[in-house]
């Protein structure tokens, strides 16, 4: 090859440079992280900052100083803010800086885990294998680590729908179905749940969503009317959807009846636990969840209550065979091996979408090994417990309504000074809330439940103390007073 | 909350002590990239460090020091070998510092790229621009970063499927369509388009895999006669898959013949174009992507040829309401606001799968403001001539066969010094091929093309030189002439 041009990588041309630009980096986040508390939650990204991510791609190099000082002034200082001890909107992690560093050595050894003989596959299965311990999930049962609860709730019912279809669903497709399949959940499931029954192509109507009780969870008996009914008309149910930890309001259904009930009627009965499944190392929310351990299949997250940066996402199926059997292809230039680097019969992209995975095991495996099981069931059970002092701060206040029951760590509540209708406090609690984030002071996210808005705190968050919730109602009735009036 | 527990978080207790720990572990990560010639490419786990990843999760903590030390001992010396300048198998990016970095940096910040007003948006939203100026698509075209080609193809798949279904799948599942939806590509096709067809409740059988040409593209008249067929059957084709660089040998289907003939039938035309679109950046493989502009969706890696980090692939879609209506769904506690944290209308959950999503926009951001596209397409031309230059030593020695023409950086062959049938010289490579790998001088990966097998090597490697091409030659003819005995 004669004409070879000069010798260029994608490595650095001075490794020196690069290194120390490294170590200030490292220094950088760490300042980052440390001083969290010391800035607001979240503010807006002024209009120029926008601007400059219209600009198109560079043809020349800037080279990595200049890429990093880009960073550093446009990026990082308008982050989401869910670092913060004061953020608690939808439902976050807060991350930690072991889970960064092992996204970065993970990304540094950039190991493919669809499979082979290599050792990040290994840490993979182990961290699977820790959290069948958590669960109480037999040591023959199958699991994968994925993006997320969306990814992990797609998985477990893919895996249900081909289990449970009574016909070959996955060379003849959906349309072979002799009679509509069904699958069951309360009208608190997580929207992912919809959307993985719509793409597996069981559409929207497949999925029966039920009436909840006054405590937010599945209402058993409507369940098993439902059943029946839907029987009567002649469409096949395959599966419950239990959650173990809804959205809106941290409400676990009845995991036990459930389970119960999916034996009895011969049903897939899968968990939806993104939100709850990991605290059953807590000594508090543990006994809530108990039936958990009977599920089919199980999804989990722990880039939520455990922290670990996203996307760190796993499910759990009880019977490996259905699940291999779910998503296994074994074409020519994948076939498995006795010898070399594609030996083994460790293939993780047989269980599930992906082909190429990356190692976000070793973020998980090295936060496990940094702070043991325990200390992240305190932290847990420290949430749960902060919930129920802000539930206590918010029933001392005459001027707020707790608008559900606490569940696990969530609180739904609204500033209700009295004289005004739902439609009227709905405003005025929007606006509250729209003050409390755009100052900075804290990020509760809200929901609406029978018809009311309220303030939503979602307390996964290993930095929140108790000051931070007397500063969150302190906060919420000042400026509930400040902008009642407007709201007559 | 009198009782509240001492103060407990997974932040560092001593932040001196960890910050010291990752400079270290920066130094270790830029040794082991920079010094990555000097290991074997690869080596097998041994038996009694493969046994350390079977115990139970630790409930105490063993500190950052002790995880790391850990990690260093038992992860680190065993490698995929995808950094390696001589690895060459299935299709593999090579990884870079920056990327792993960026990948630091974005777990660090951590946000959650669902949506909302935060900057970490706008630089996907860039990314995503940058992609589209790169394929040639509309700047009114949508986009969405994802875990990688499969999710890329499920993605175009699942949209596909809405667009031209003729009734409401999403509500209505796939049984409900009046006639069999199909699917048309070549043989070649990659696996993963099969697991989207499966997953979405098209089925196995509505993938309809047509024979190749002699350069292993899509034959065309075959595609003209399926299509006829089935639509003479009852059936209701709805998208073509044109592979920009297969699997196999990156051959690259005649993209505008597809263009043209999905426009005069109605059909959706999607590329898979994980192995081969970036090469739009490379001047000696853009001629051949030709049409790849016309597309209604396309599939790309960026983890791949661009050797960013996995997880990083891209999906765009020509048709942006088409893409928002397959996977919108806006439930109360996800509605979007025009004020606060939840502002704006990007929503990337509205666009795919996934509600939560990390921040994979920041390693390529950063990737393509270090280097520059040009750079980029530098390394993509090299390794394309790289393949060639492997051809000419091939042609050279007689002992060696070339098996199928060199699909941009792909090259299949086997070792073959005569008077052996196929099925001999299948067993003979396949011992070279373990030998290769075993003694860690490289590693290609093998195929079976017209049930010869043989060793492939896609260069897609931005760390390879010629030399490592004339020592994989000497290395198969030396190991085959060693071995041959066993294969007479």
């Amino acid at each position: 090859m004669p004409t070879e041009p000069p010798y260029e990588t994608l490595d650095p041309a001075d490794w020196g440079a690069l290194r120390a630009l490294a170590h200030r980096m490292v220094d950088d986040a760490l300042d980052y992280v440390q001083n969290v508390r010391e800035r607001p939650v979240w503010q807006p990204t002024p209009p120029d900052v926008a601007a400059h991510f219209t600009e198109p791609a560079p043809r020349a190099p800037a080279g990595a100083e200049a890429a990093y000082a880009d960073f550093r002034s446009n990026i990082l200082p308008y982050p989401m803010g869910n670092l913060h001890p004061r953020f608690w909107g939808w439902y976050m992690g807060a991350g930690t800086v072991m889970g960064a560093l092992g996204d970065f050595l993970a990304a540094i050894m950039n190991p493919n885990l669809g499979g082979g003989n290599h050792v990040a596959n290994l840490v993979e299965a182990q961290v699977i294998d820790w959290l069948k311990d958590l669960l109480g999930f037999p040591a023959e049962a199958s699991g994968l680590l994925v993006s997320g609860g969306s990814m992990a709730n797609f998985v477990g019912l893919a895996v249900a729908r081909s289990a449970q279809a009574g016909f070959d669903v996955r060379a003849q497709g959906m349309r072979a179905a002799p009679q509509p399949l069904t699958v069951y959940a309360s009208t608190e499931v997580h929207s992912c749940n919809q959307k993985a029954v719509e793409l597996l192509g069981l559409g929207t109507q497949a999925l029966r969503k039920l009436p909840v009780t006054a405590d937010f969870t599945l209402n058993l008996d409507a369940l098993r009317a439902a059943l029946a009914a839907d029987r009567a008309a002649g469409m096949r149910p395959i599966a419950v959807i239990g959650s173990a930890g809804t959205v809106n309001t941290g409400a676990i259904d009845d995991l036990t009846a459930l389970a119960d009930l999916c034996r009895q009627e011969g049903l897939w009965f899968h968990v939806d636990g993104a939100i709850g499944a990991v605290a059953m190392l807590a000594d508090n929310v543990r006994p809530l969840l108990r039936g958990i351990e009977r599920a089919d299949s199980v999804a989990l997250d722990l880039h939520k209550w455990l922290h670990v940066p996203f996307e760190a996402g796993g499910v759990l199926v009880r019977h490996a065979d259905a699940h291999r059997r779910t998503f296994s292809l074994t074409p020519e230039y994948l076939a498995h091996e006795a010898r070399g680097l594609a030996a083994g019969s460790r293939w993780f992209s047989d269980l599930g979408l992906q082909l190429t995975r990356n190692f976000r095991a070793l973020k998980v495996w090295l936060s496990v090994k940094e702070h043991g099981l325990d200390r992240f069931g305190r932290m847990i059970a420290r949430n749960v417990q902060q919930a129920h002092y802000l539930g206590e701060l918010i029933a001392a206040d005459p001027a707020l309504e707790l608008l559900a029951p606490i569940g696990m760590d969530i609180v739904c509540f609204r500033y209700n000074p009295g004289g005004r209708d739902d439609a009227t406090l709905s405003a005025l609690n929007k606006e509250i809330l729209m003050l409390v984030q755009e100052r900075g002071i804290a990020a509760p996210s809200y929901t609406t439940l029978n018809d009311r808005y309220c303030l939503r705190v979602a307390i996964a968050n290993h930095r929140s103390v108790a000051a931070d919730f007397d500063l969150l109602v302190q906060s919420v009735t000042q400026i509930g007073r400040e902008v009642a009036p407007q709201f007559p």
